[in-house]
């Protein structure tokens, strides 16, 4: 299982203070010591780190936190395998391009005997579950949209990956968050939280590192964000859970759209390695 | 126009020392200040970097400098832009998925009234004419082998792109790196040059900054490997000019293929800039 952490905004915003908590639960606070990845998707386009080393100890991610990238949406993970090796190939957020914007997925989950039809344009680069599962909603949007050639209104997209959702689902949990920047759709089959932050700003301080900060510091009056992880960051803020089967889609900083799907089942995490288990 | 580094081996090896000199280029011994990009295909995955600040001064081309990464193929671009505005969207290296393998291109030259047909699976993401001569050719070589799951083999794909080259030269010089990380491809249409190395490796000093190195305790007596860059990196190796019209592809670190297009025209380097040109 892994660790999500995204970000939506209005306008510009650091997420150095959010993933610097983050960040810790990649081998310090947690064991999530199989790699990480963040995605930025700045003004003037998008760019993504990756690293095969624990997040608590990797250069790359100390560069990261150093370095103050503002963006509108922001995708980030923290790895612990359950399917596939560790290796850059296998780090999240994956990405693809269609119809000319840059797609970032990353997953929480563990989907059992998933292995579905790809025939194209996308097929995975790793050989995680993930990567799968983002191929094949991509091949569901890209055919579901095969006439165009300019990207579709959100409220369409979210109509197609709410029917798509469902079906691999069934093959275990299924938390993830994907984003062509603009919009931030977010799936909840266990574990997401989400948080607000608007003026007036509050300080917070972190769950996971003994750091506080004043977010007012930080955001102007007419900031407004939105913050999603798979547990709570901060420990003076009021983050609320997604639902089981919860599809949520973000935009410009808040809340743009949710449908539950009361079909969809939350697992027991097994306790069992799937790395063991047999590909069909 | 631009400068391009391209770098193949037949093990992993470091592009530090080459790369130290190359982003010299960027914004102090020459005015290619408009961005920078280098891949990397270590042996677990491919990763890109790309900044729109000038090289020279980028916190992150420091962070790579600095950051020993070894990599079996390498493809590295500082951008003097002439069409496209600055920004990291119109960066090079592109990349682009094609039957689970990332693809990368860089490009120098500059290619006027060049808008091909470009009908999917790839789009443009940014504004350049590379971007688009890119997707123009992944969708070439898609279409070509459209029935295939797999990727074909380079001298497949080398005729596939031979062909399809030509007709956009006739836009301008197309000088290109373009690589899946087995075999790297290269075309030249006015200036690319390329150096070999391997056992007895020589002390090599830059070109661009007084540095020197003893490429011999870099490199084992086994590894062999070939660079391409627009213009010599250093004074004492010797680089080769490689033909107008000329594709090279260089596999495990040594030329396995070259053919020239006597058809194909060497631009003279325009004296207006292209950024004025109307769209069509």
């Amino acid at each position: 299982m892994c660790q999500l952490l995204s970000m939506n905004c209005n306008s510009t915003a650091s997420i150095q203070f959010s993933f610097t908590g983050f960040s810790e639960r990649g081998g310090h606070t947690s064991d999530h010591v199989d790699g990480w990845g963040i995605a930025f998707y700045e003004p003037t386009g998008s760019r993504l780190f990756i690293d095969d080393k624990p997040a608590y100890e990797s250069p790359l991610a100390r560069f990261v936190k150093g370095y103050e990238i503002k963006s509108k949406t922001v995708v980030a993970h923290i790895r612990k395998a359950t399917q596939g090796e560790v290796g850059l190939a296998n780090c999240h957020p994956f990405q693809r391009e269609w119809l000319g914007q840059t797609w970032f997925f990353a997953n929480n989950g563990d989907l059992r005997n998933y292995y579905p039809e790809l025939s194209g344009p996308y097929f995975p680069i790793g050989s995680t579950d993930s990567e799968r599962a983002f191929c094949y909603l991509m091949q569901v949007l890209s055919r579901a949209f095969k006439d165009c050639v300019r990207p579709p209104a959100w409220t369409e997209v979210a109509e197609v990956l709410f029917e798509a959702i469902a079906p691999i689902t069934r093959h275990g949990n299924f938390n993830f968050t994907l984003t062509n920047g603009d919009a931030l759709f977010v799936h909840c089959s266990s574990s997401l939280y989400e948080v607000n932050r608007q003026h007036p700003f509050p300080k917070a301080r972190l769950v996971d590192v003994d750091v506080e900060m004043d977010l007012s510091a930080v955001n102007g009056t007419n900031d407004r964000m939105v913050v999603v992880a798979t547990e709570p960051l901060t420990v003076d803020e009021p983050w609320t859970a997604l639902q089981t089967g919860e599809l949520r889609v973000y935009v410009g900083g808040e809340l743009a759209h949710a449908r539950v799907n009361p079909a969809v089942e939350r697992f027991l995490v097994p306790t069992v390695s799937m790395r063991t288990q047999a590909k069909p």
